[in-house]
């Protein structure tokens, strides 16, 4: 693989990265598909077009879409061909010229997002971060549920709240019972926390009725992006039982603006933690699903790291998920959304959300500035990074999901 | 108010209730939104462009599209312009002539799901239900949770699994945790069930960040469908703690093909029960938004009625739920639909699931032909009608919502 010219070879997002994303530009009514190069943006329709390959493949006539949503209904032969074509595109010099004609500098264009979100599913697949969470909210039962080892735990989110990085949360407000009252009342959520989660964009739509195999799940996996799953603890806390959590997670959830290719973590592939029980057949298949993701993550409260998240401890891999997710019928659409759920390690430093990090608010984190925070306070910025490791040393990133924290609108 | 020519005065589809539906011809590659009268469909884009309205009104223009997403965008003023030329169009004898040009029986045409729905929330409404799900589900415990009369519980389903009434479901296969044994099983679902529940479609788009108080609630409110939450109990009492229903419900669920505006259902406003204690006042306003509808549902399981559920019981205001949905700031998206839960009365032959009027398979239904049932065999038919008072002693028709179950594609 060539270096693409003037790019540090450890640059995150050198040549065998290449994430999709969506942007526009300070003239265009409507968005565009990009691809990340160092720190520019490449036009993809300009070059397409200019290629005159948007008129002869299915796959190129796709990404005009203002949004990546008919490019992943081709399925993964189509997402294959384009990436052939855009390696192929930077490790031949003789098209370098023609590439930089199609580059805008990161920091003239707006990123959007680059999908309409059809189904969200939000996984619960981290074994270090159910157990924390079980002995904060039901500290007079065991830990973790009876089916959490056999079953990758998911329930439905808001699909419309699904944000880009960079736009701002709003307080929500809601009911909450104070400790010890007997009656809930009505506020900005006292207890706003995140939770670190990295986030699967789907492809290749399915019929209602046709499960998805274990080892065909992977033909349906786009691609990744970091998620922070916003969550409104004390409403949560409230109103979970006994249907799942609803309010204290639907005001907002952010996504980063690159989506990563699975494609380009393949030298991110590792084992999963030994799953004992053994989870039945659907679960298993020939072995080809079985694999996680050597994903680090860092978590940023106000420039400083506040936990390393490491995705490589998850106990479900995304194929389990997603063939869970379908074992019943359910149809997948161009644009799903799954995530994984908070990602926390076994150490107090990598665990995902500030729930676990201050165990309930009982030790609170320091931050550089001296301050002390246990959730958040408006104005609060969180950011979330993340990358893999990448084909000969190289670094494959997945930039950043970062939001700052507004007043709420109903003051209580 | 004129009677539609040849319309017996008491046909629950006259022209007071004039509900929104989707229609394909046998030659027409893309579907039309019509309005049922009668047992017709009026093809409604051909009646509005030979009035010449489909180019002078924004309304009318949305109507040409195959789904009625884009007039649900428009919101509650566009559906009241709509409405009001409806009802003209049906009183003004000298339009008869015109009308009868474009309507077809609805026998020549299929009907399709007319919208594209956004997001989906299932509410769990009648304190009846909640009460014997809780004595059934959690025998060791109070059977309403604490929260319960303090808001109307809810959570996200599947949006891309709602499917049009006629349509076959497939039985769902999943874990499930035989009583005794310690760990799950696999298999096609052995307790699936239905859940007879009324469906509102929600219109009108507000922004992230922006709750929609509850004297403004209704302006969100398109219309009202047939709502039937099929269930498969095995999978969802193993899977559904701590995160709520997932697979239990996410292979399927059906709407009346029939979308009748909430401006049809006037004279079925009734009062709600008492809410004691008193809401929090969100959940209260001016008192505008606490109105029950008084609609009349019939289950029949094969034939067999099995069931008459009374929505007019349901304890939770549909102004209540969408305040309630969107006070943390979650934005609404034209084609959200949200479910008001299971409705069920008080006698038992009022109870709209078999998980209830079978008591958990502990007393087994009797249909006509003298067979047995609990749950759901392959082969079995359900059908949910219902109607509300109209004016001047006549009904407003719901029509129906009808599915088959047909064999799992996964034998266990």
């Amino acid at each position: 693989m060539d270096r693409w010219p003037d790019l540090p070879a450890d640059h995150p997002f050198g040549p065998t990265n290449l994430p999709y994303g969506a942007f526009l530009t300070r003239d265009a009514a409507r968005a565009r598909i990009g691809v990340r190069i160092g720190d520019e943006v490449l036009d993809l329709p300009g070059l397409l077009q200019a290629d005159g390959l948007a008129d002869s493949s299915i796959w190129a006539g796709a990404l005009l879409e203002p949004t990546l949503n008919r490019f992943l209904e081709l399925g993964h032969t189509a997402w294959a061909g384009a990436r052939a074509w855009l390696l192929e595109t930077f490790a031949d010099p003789e098209r370098n010229d023609a590439v930089r004609r199609h580059l805008h500098p990161l920091d003239e264009v707006e990123l959007v997002l680059p999908f309409r979100p059809a189904d969200y599913v939000d996984f619960y697949a981290s074994e270090q971060h159910a157990t924390n969470v079980g002995r904060i909210f039901r500290p007079d039962q065991a830990p973790l549920t009876p089916n959490w080892k056999h079953l990758p735990i998911g329930y439905h989110g808001r699909s419309s709240t699904i944000v880009v990085s960079g736009t701002d949360v709003v307080r929500p407000s809601g009911q909450r019972r104070p400790k010890d009252a007997e009656i809930p009342t009505f506020g900005p959520s006292q207890r706003l926390d995140i939770e670190a989660e990295l986030g699967f964009l789907v492809g290749g739509p399915t019929a209602v009725g046709q499960p998805v195999g274990i080892d065909e799940a992977e033909e349906h996996l786009f691609g990744v992006m970091l998620f922070n799953d916003w969550s409104a603890r004390d409403l949560q806390a409230w109103e979970y039982v006994p249907l799942g959590p609803f309010l204290g997670k639907s005001f907002a959830s952010s996504v980063s603006a690159w989506v990563v290719p699975l494609a380009a973590l393949c030298e991110a592939r590792v084992d999963l933690p030994e799953q004992d029980p053994q989870p039945l057949e659907y679960l298993r298949g020939d072995g080809s699903g079985l694999f996680g993701l050597d994903i680090r993550m860092e978590v940023r409260l106000n420039g400083t790291v506040v936990a390393r998240p490491p995705y490589r401890e998850m106990y479900w891999s995304p194929a389990q998920m997603l063939a869970h997710l379908t074992v019943n019928g359910a149809a997948l659409s161009a644009g799903d959304v799954f995530a994984s759920g908070t990602v926390s390690g076994n150490a107090r430093e990598e665990r995902g959300s500030f729930l676990e990090l201050s165990w309930s608010g009982q030790e609170p984190m320091v931050l550089d500035d001296g301050s002390e925070r246990s959730f958040l306070q408006d104005g609060d910025t969180v950011t979330i990074t993340g990358w893999a490791p990448g084909p000969d040393g190289t670094r494959i990133g997945l930039g950043e999901v970062t939001g700052t924290i507004t007043p709420a609108n109903h003051p209580g």
